[in-house]
């Protein structure tokens, strides 16, 4: 199948990748430059696969800047998989997490400290039906909480933060999956910032954790081997084998990224994209947005129609139309444009296009 | 590269592909056929990855004869996060869990239970070395038992179980990791199988699970959600965002096992190989097999020279004739071939060469 013959995927994860990127891993799939097999064979104790994996951790700290008191982990297991590991390492015997409830992902975080210990829900927009991230103002913060749990971008319901909130002395844990490296982000001000790959980053399978020094203190012994952080920073992410292929492909992208001028570059380019599908969504009354103005995701345009059988028909026709995985997720329904940093541009103007011809038809 | 430039590569894990499998792989990477993406941005809740799933599912059942009373799981983590998942799910309070200490992997999965709860080892072969699997004899089985752990294939050792121990009404659970699905299996006499997919079955970053029906009532809402096997098992491995690509490989690595007779064919193939490099080994005292004879691998097959020195010599100049990853494990020392089900009979064939001309020139 020729390149020309590819949709344009709106899916929300896993998503699309760079094209570079998939022709550089189609190039070498059977043999990598200089080493005589395939990624997919190379013992992850090797030479080449140790340079992979330190270009890919240099990479990511280059682009985000990350001071040298921080770990970059690839663990496996996705965002579910910290969401237990984050109250089980972090979560010391008799203090509290505070967690900010800001749609599905958040509370599935919750769910799960809870089985660890007391979870304390500093703030929830869910009478808003999640259509917007708290204001600083709503935050009812524990005083020496055991940090504060935050849902960097709403994948499901399209919201985003646009700024951290201030947690105080608090350490701050953002689970970032779905906008990890649309934009800067400032390290610094986290103890813990943790995504899975498969929507800015990779293919799935991996999960990147950046965690703090001061906070591995807190793993112990006890806990499962495998999801113990401080064993993963001490084996610098080799205690097992790890996902090797992911963490290559990972590796790519990140360069890809920087070639596209790093974290503010793409950064513009995510807000030109959304922009464009906003002011369509905006621009009659015919699309209705769901996340509020000052709330709304670059990552995830979220918008309904007036009638569910328009719905369909939308979805139908526009998947026909070579505009793919546009369909909402199953627990909220509407639309859902995900335009993670590898989808191209000229994909949004298909979309806006069909945008306007689907209102001309049916308006 | 080309295919010429491919080295043969004895590694341990993650090991050799099938070279058809990385061709097909590699031919549809940019977009699978029909689909209009790459598998690596393909959304696991869409219909063609369904398909994938449960092409890959039917393999398996087939291959082994897996009976409809068992459920087939895929996984991240890797046998070590199986050490904790199998204590954490099957070991009921109050009860006891064998295990049959047979080498470093099987150590760490006891290390692991023993943070759970109570463990009994029902044999080592410890004060020898672990160059030999234990009789039935010396098994010293728990009445009433949660469940009976064992290390079919000692990786790191060079030893594998020819046949299953008699563990009574006992649940028998066995990490496979390193000959699943290099010999027939008789599924029926376990309760749980697991095993890291990256020796025989495709890439690393997917764990297989196979499992009994009746075990999955034993896991109590309390566990972490990701390291429950009911709610695996019940969402039918999607739960959350499944690596993808991985089990994408393991289907083509199934349906080429399936293409070359399946698994009696395959042991076939795989006992030649192994009986190969033994007589080799047993020729003339030059090499010496670190395994017991009743207890050889047929997958790892470890050797060591008479000095140390003479071992790097072997390293260094086997991989210079392209027979890479000989190099024993650091645990252990000496030299290993891993030859698993893809590993090539013309690199045995080779390595047999280079060892007889290793030894004419230094003997």
């Amino acid at each position: 199948m020729s390149i020309a013959q590819r949709v344009h995927n709106f899916a929300a994860g896993p998503a699309v990748l760079p094209l570079p990127v998939l022709e550089e891993i189609q190039r070498d799939l059977i043999a990598l430059p200089g080493v005589g097999m395939s990624i997919l064979e190379i013992s992850h104790r090797s030479k080449p696969f140790e340079s992979i994996l330190e270009q890919a951790e240099a990479d990511i700290r280059a682009l985000a800047s990350i001071p040298s008191s921080y770990r970059v982990l690839f663990l496996q297991g996705g965002a579910s998989t910290q969401f237990s590991m984050v109250p089980m390492n972090l979560l010391t015997p008799g203090a509290t997490a505070d967690y900010v409830d800001t749609g599905s992902w958040a509370g599935k975080a919750m769910k799960e400290a809870k089985k660890v210990g007391a979870v304390n829900v500093a703030a929830t927009t869910k009478d808003d039906g999640y259509a917007r991230i708290p204001a600083q103002a709503e935050l009812k913060l524990t005083p020496g909480a055991a940090y504060v749990h935050i849902t960097s971008n709403n994948t499901i319901e399209g919201t985003e933060w646009k700024s951290l909130p201030d947690v105080g002395a608090a350490p701050l844990v953002n689970d970032t999956s779905s906008d990890m490296f649309s934009r800067p982000i400032d390290v610094a001000k986290h103890a813990l910032i943790y995504a899975g790959a498969q929507k800015n980053m990779g293919p799935a399978g991996l999960t990147v954790v950046i965690i703090r020094d001061d906070m591995l203190a807190r793993s112990q012994p006890a806990l499962p081997t495998m999801l113990n952080y401080a064993v993963h920073a001490e084996n610098k992410s080799l205690y097992n084998t790890p996902p090797v292929f992911a963490i290559y492909a990972l590796g790519l992208v990140m360069k890809w990224l920087r070639a596209a001028g790093g974290l503010a570059a793409i950064a513009k380019v995510n807000e030109r994209k959304a922009a464009k599908l906003y002011a369509e969504i905006d621009r009659t009354g015919f699309y209705r947005g769901t996340a509020r103005k000052d709330s709304r995701s670059l990552m995830n345009v979220t918008f309904r129609l007036a009638t569910e059988e328009l719905e369909k028909q939308f979805v139908k026709e526009s998947t026909s139309a070579g505009l793919d995985g546009l369909k909402g997720h199953r627990a909220v329904g509407g639309m859902r444009a995900s335009i993670y940093n590898a989808f191209p541009e000229e994909g949004v103007d298909a979309l806006v296009a069909f945008m306007r011809e689907f209102e001309r038809t049916r308006g």
